[in-house]
């Protein structure tokens, strides 16, 4: 039998017993259960890192995957526990718009609230709900359990306001949605964004602080090293990197900063 | 076949070889054994972490886990490696108190010195009894053999200095037991501690230096953004918290630091 | 049926979604693989650090596993991926070094070049080769694929300089390997050489600009707490350490420094 994959992304951290919970919770109830980890250095209660983490991890896995995200700053206030199920995968935590980015790339199908106190811990806390909600739900998923016993479906789901790319005049206006952990700068621009521009390969580009022109490579072995330049990649995304160095470093470039892309 | 759980809790760190050491060797003995990392963020040579994140997260795993831990400052000195079987687990490590928190929840039934070396490695190293003795031994735990060919039972073993509150006329003193990665700072004060205050739900408490007058909240989402509250956590221990913040950074308290709660 | 261990030993770090994506992508190919991480916080670009933690750790996993490692500065140019096969497993990777410490310690059998692109992902981008080459490689050769069908052999490959101990006059001169996370001082000395020096068992030992007479102990717990000393460590190299302290902190020591042994 194949064993269902139950991924975890959270801001837990790997100091304090957190994930393990998670783990030996799912195992308890689910022992074939096949638990990976995608990410527990999210930054603490950064719901837009989690969800682009999330996002970037989650398609590559097998269909059937059951992905629980936690990173839950309001836990323990009314913000509702959810199901969302895709083409592809079900996605269980908080109703905060941490799972809304990853879910929506594989098309939602349904969305559950999840209030049935059979499939949760018998006891909640209410300062651990990956432990005592969401990891049992996950467990009892894999082991097919239907969505409908989990709680009532929902139409309302918070969507988070998505980073989005404008255009003001001869500008796209857009923002950095993530500094990985090379330093590279990754925006919320994609590939047909850079083909409006007619100054290609090179472009203007405004980062945070920094006024820039950089080229566009398809390697980052091809461009110089120490020097800034432009490459799409491997998620689709515009990135500003630097070859054998720390871009966000140099560039004083934060998560959220403002991206302007000069078009001609 | 249900295969069986092996946990791992380390100060190891996870830049270097070792923890993987330890699952190789756990591997060769016992194929079909599940290892799941604890924590190997362990402060270096802090046992009484060591045994705090063991004891927060053993109770959730299923029974018939083996729990592995080494938190070993004194390694290769006569100290010796050891086997605590209790009414739902395995703990195996070195006899210097990291084991004993988390095995006396779980009642104690037998304690075993490990002294047999035909389940040690072949060579034992005199600085990595980790992979050398403990995961070899964990692994022939779980291939089913019996706890007594491992080497005979004791009824010596070493036993941390458990943090005690004590009562001192009006004032019930205890002690920080762990900063966890949000900054939470969680006493060994229980809720039945606190029952005795006359005060509740306000709270005198000294903590380090910090002298505060806490109210004590049931979620952490009830509390005001930015202010020091107390909870009782996930675990059942006493926590001072800021809700979205630092606590211990903001009050400059550290793991050992005295816990004065007035009782009116 | 026993399933396969892969490996995995990366700079991709634990924050980011790639390691997640590597074993994503091992387990849509191969869902029986038993994926292990040996570390994941190698070094940005450090390829000797990668070929030294490999080469620990990789001696310890059953015959028959596939080591999968990616430190790979150069992605995206002509440097070629490359599968060895040695008398005990297989190892995946870039073909810069990284890969044949551990591979010649199990002695060399073949090197493939891998060119394939049937057991690529359909789309390579230039910038994340582990998932989209190596990742799939390794999974395909868990399934049972033949070395041959990955691509031709190759009798060229890139061997890292080794550092290696010469003796000048009186004094053998080495390296510096790595500073482990115990902060432990990790030299390309091996016992052996050790045997040549009169004085034993005491040392004159010069390590970057430390000078330093130094006593061989057995055991870290022989040694005075808090002052440098020598041993072999677990994996046979000579190994500078500070009882309960952090030896390369103390005697300011980098990876990379040359260390000076007087013979007499």
């Amino acid at each position: 039998m194949r064993s269902t994959i139950i991924t975890l992304t959270t801001d837990f951290g790997l100091r304090d017993p957190y994930v393990a919970e998670l783990k030996a919770t799912i195992l308890s109830i689910s022992p074939n259960a096949h638990v990976i980890d995608i990410s527990h250095m999210i930054e603490k209660f950064n719901i837009k890192m989690g969800a682009y983490v999330l996002a970037c991890a989650a398609p590559y896995f097998p269909e059937g995957t059951i992905h629980v995200a936690v990173v839950d700053p309001t836990v323990g206030s009314p913000r509702r526990p959810i199901i969302i199920q895709t083409e592809r995968s079900y996605f269980v935590g908080p109703d905060n718009g941490l799972l809304v980015l990853a879910a929506k790339k594989q098309r939602i199908m349904r969305v559950h609230e999840i209030t049935n106190p059979k499939f949760m811990m018998p006891k909640i806390s209410n300062t651990f709900h990956g432990r005592d909600i969401f990891a049992p739900v996950a467990a009892h998923l894999a082991n097919g359990i239907p969505l409908g016993r989990f709680g009532p479906e929902t139409k309302k789901f918070v969507t988070p306001q998505y980073a989005r790319v404008v255009r003001k005049g001869s500008r796209l206006i857009g923002e950095v949605l993530h500094i990985d952990d090379f330093g590279n700068i990754i925006t919320n621009f994609v590939e047909q964004h850079l083909t409006l521009a007619k100054s290609r390969p090179m472009f203007n580009v405004n980062i945070g602080k920094a006024k820039l022109r950089l080229r566009l490579y398809k390697a980052y072995a091809d461009a110089l090293p120490h020097k800034p330049f432009m490459i799409v990649g491997s998620h689709g995304f515009l990135e500003v990197s630097v070859n054998q160095g720390d871009a966000a470093r140099n560039l004083k470039v934060n998560s959220g900063d403002k991206v302007v892309l000069s078009l001609y």
